[in-house]
C-alpha cells in the first residue's frame, strides 16, 4: 500500500515535470490504435493479411519522444529494409544457381558474412551514431528474406507486402509523432544549452556571497549550487539530442541543417566551466571549516562581489541570447567590467599578503580567485562561439 | 579510391583496438547461421512453419556485444513476450464477452490504454535501466496477440509458437555469446575503473616535469596527459557496463551479485578527481605563456615532485590493486608522505612570497599547487572507497 502511495507521487512528479511525457504516452497508444485499424476492417485486412502485423510492430519500434528520434529510426528502418530486401533476392538468386543441394549451403554462407560484416560496421563511431539501428535491421531482414525465400515460393510477394505494411507503420508513427503536439529535439538542444549557462550563472549569484559568508535575506537557494552539476554529464544527451535535431526538418525559428554542431561545441565550453565550477565547489565545502581571515574577507568583498556579479549578467545575457537568437550587445562588456575587476582583487590579495601571518588561509583565498579568473575566462569563450 | 583505403585503414585499426569486436561479429553470424538451420531442414521446417522466423529476429535484436547486455535483452525479451502473451489473451477474451459488434472497438480500447500506460512507465528512471527494452516488447506482443487474436481462431497454437520460438531465439543466441569468447561486461567495468584511476597517475606523472619545465629524456608524451580527457564522460558507460554486470552470473573470479555499486562509487570519485586534473590542465597551456620566477621554481621543485610522485605511487597501487582485488597495503602511506609533502611545499611557497615582486605569477603557482593538494585529498577518498 506505501509502496502504491510512492508510485502514485513518483507518476505525479515525472508527469509535471515534463507534462509532454504524458502526452507522448497517449500519442504512442493512439498510434498503436490507429494502425491496428488494419485489423478490424476486413478490406484493409483482406488486402495484407498476417503481414499487417508488421505495420504494428513497425510503430511501436519506431515512435520516440521527439520528431528527430522516430524520422531517425524511421528513415534508418525504412531504408534498411527496402536494401536489405533487394540484396536478399539477391543472394536467393545467386544461392539457387548451383541447384538444390547447394542452396542452403550457400544461403547459410551468405547470411553468415553478411551478418559478421555489418555487425563489424556497427563499430564504426560514425556509423553508430547514425545508422545503428538501420544496420541491425539490415542484418534482420536481409536474413529473414533469404531465408524464407528458402521455402516460400510466394516470397516476392510477401517481401512486396512486408515493405508496404512497414511504410505503412512509419507513416502512421510519423503522423502521429509530428502533426499532434510534436516534440522537437532541436527545441530540446536549444534550450538546454541556454539552460546549462544559466545554471552556471546560477551557481555564481549564490556562491560567491556564500563563501564571503554575507547574510542574506531567506535561506541561501541550495538547488541553484548544486544545478550545475548535470552540467558535468550532459555530453551524451546534447549529442544524441544533436543527432536526432539533423534528421529534424524546419520548424520553428530553424530551419532545415540549422548549425546543430555548433551547439555542441557552446555545450562543451560550458562544460569546460563547469569542471572550473565543480573545483571551486569543493572550496566552498571546506570553507565551512576553515575560516578567511576578518580583514582580507573585508577587502576583497567588493572587489569580489563587482567581479561575479558582471560574470552572472554576462552569462545570462548569453543565455538569453541563445534563447532568443539575437546577438549578445553588452555581454563583451561585461566580461571587461568582470576583467578589470578580477585584476583589482588580485592585486588587492598581494598587497594583503605579506602582512597577514596565516598565509595558508589567504592561499585558498586565492585559489578560489584564480579559479574564478579562470571561469570568466570560460565565459569569454562561451561568448565568442554563440556569436555563432 | 582513396576512400576505400582509409576505411580499410580504420577497420584494421578499431580490430586492433579490441580485437574481441572481430570475434564479436563472427559470433552474431555463427549465432543467425545456426538459427536459420531452422529452414534449412525439414522436419524441424514443419514444425514450426513461418513461425521459425521469429527465432532469426531474436538472435538479431537480442544479440549483444557482452554476455551481460545479451542476457538482459534475452531475459527481458522472454519475460516480456510471456506476461504480454498471457495478458493479450486475456483482453481478447474480456473483449469477445459483449459479443461481435463490440470486440474490435474494446481490443482498441485495451490497446490504446496499455500501450499509453506502458509509455509511460518508460519515463522511470529505474525502469528505463534495466527494462526499457523489455516494456517496449510488452507493448508490441500485446498489441500483437490482442490485435491478431481478432482474425486467428488459431491464435493459441500461433502464439504458442512464438514464445517457442522466441526461447530458440533467446537460448541460440545465449549459447554463442556465453561459450565462444564470452566478454563480460563486469571483467570490463572492473578493468575501466582500474585503467581511469591508471590514467590519472599518468598525467601527474606526465605533468608536474613539464609544468616546472624539468628537461627529460625524450619527447614528453601527450598521450598520458590527455588521457584522463576520456575519464570525464565516463559516467554513461561505467552505469550501463554496471547493469550489464548485474545481469551476469558468477565467471573468473566474480561471484554472482558482485557489489558492482562499489565501482560506481570509486568511478565517480575519479571523476571528481579528472575534474580538478581538467582545471590544473588549463594552467599547463597558460604556463607557455607566463613563466614562473626562476627562484621560486627551484624552490618548488623538490617538494612538488616529492608530492605528485607520492600520489602518483598511491594512485598506481590502488589501480593495481583494484585489478588484482587484492588490499592496498602501502597506498595510504604514500597518501601521507604526499600530504606532508604539500605542506611543506605550501610553507616554502608562503615563505618566499613577500620577497617576490611578480606576484601574479607567484599566485598561478599556488593555485596549481591548492589544485595538487585538492587531487591528493581526492585520491584519499578515493582509496578509501577501493578498501570496500
Amino acid at each position: 500500500m506505501a509502496k502504491l502511495v510512492e508510485f502514485a507521487k513518483k507518476t505525479k512528479r515525472l508527469g509535471r515535470e515534463d507534462p509532454r511525457r504524458i502526452i507522448h504516452s497517449f500519442k504512442v497508444g493512439l498510434a498503436i490504435a490507429l494502425v491496428s485499424l488494419f485489423y478490424y476492417f476486413e478490406p484493409l485486412y483482406k488486402g495484407f493479411g498476417i503481414s499487417a502485423m508488421w505495420a504494428v510492430l513497425t510503430v511501436v519500434v519506431v515512435f520516440e519522444f521527439s520528431v528527430g528520434g522516430t524520422l531517425s529510426r524511421g528513415l534508418n528502418r525504412g531504408l534498411a529494409t527496402f536494401l536489405a530486401s533487394a540484396l536478399g533476392f539477391g543472394a536467393h538468386h545467386l544461392a539457387s544457381l548451383p541447384g538444390e543441394k547447394g542452396e542452403p549451403i550457400l544461403l547459410g554462407l551468405f547470411v553468415f558474412l553478411l551478418a559478421a560484416a555489418v555487425s563489424f560496421l556497427r563499430f564504426f563511431p560514425e556509423m553508430k551514431a547514425r545508422y545503428d539501428y538501420g544496420l541491425m535491421i539490415f542484418i534482420l531482414t536481409f536474413s529473414l528474406i533469404s531465408v524464407s525465400a528458402y521455402h516460400d515460393d510466394e516470397v516476392m510477394r510477401i517481401a512486396y507486402e512486408r515493405v508496404i505494411t512497414i511504410l505503412i507503420g512509419i507513416f502512421t508513427a510519423l503522423f502521429v509523432c509530428i502533426f499532434i503536439c510534436p516534440v522537437w529535439a532541436g527545441d530540446d538542444l536549444h534550450s538546454l544549452v541556454a539552460n546549462n549557462i544559466d545554471k552556471l550563472a546560477n551557481f555564481f549569484e549564490a556562491f560567491v556571497p556564500l563563501y564571503l559568508k554575507i547574510s542574506q535575506e531567506g535561506e541561501p537557494e541550495m538547488t541553484f549550487l548544486e544545478g550545475y552539476k548535470c552540467v558535468l554529464n550532459s555530453k551524451q544527451t546534447e549529442e544524441s539530442l544533436a543527432n536526432f535535431a539533423g534528421w529534424e526538418p524546419g520548424h520553428g525559428k530553424f530551419r532545415f541543417r540549422h548549425p546543430w554542431k555548433k551547439y555542441l561545441k557552446i555545450g562543451s565550453q560550458t562544460r569546460d566551466c563547469a569542471y572550473r565550477i565543480e573545483s571551486l565547489n569543493g572550496y566552498l565545502i571546506l570553507n565551512t571549516e576553515t575560516q578567511i581571515p576578518e580583514e582580507i574577507r573585508g577587502k576583497m568583498q567588493d572587489a569580489c562581489i563587482n567581479m561575479s556579479s558582471e560574470a552572472v549578467k554576462a552569462l545570462k545575457e548569453l543565455a538569453f541570447s541563445i534563447k532568443t537568437m539575437t546577438k549578445p550587445c553588452s555581454a563583451d562588456s561585461h566580461i571587461t567590467k568582470s576583467k578589470i575587476a578580477a585584476k583589482n582583487l588580485k592585486s588587492l590579495l598581494s598587497a594583503s599578503l605579506c602582512k597577514e601571518t596565516e598565509i595558508s588561509e589567504v592561499m585558498q583565498a586565492i585559489t578560489v580567485v584564480s579559479l574564478l579568473v579562470d571561469v570568466v575566462a570560460c565565459t569569454e569563450k562561451i561568448a565568442e562561439s554563440v556569436q555563432e
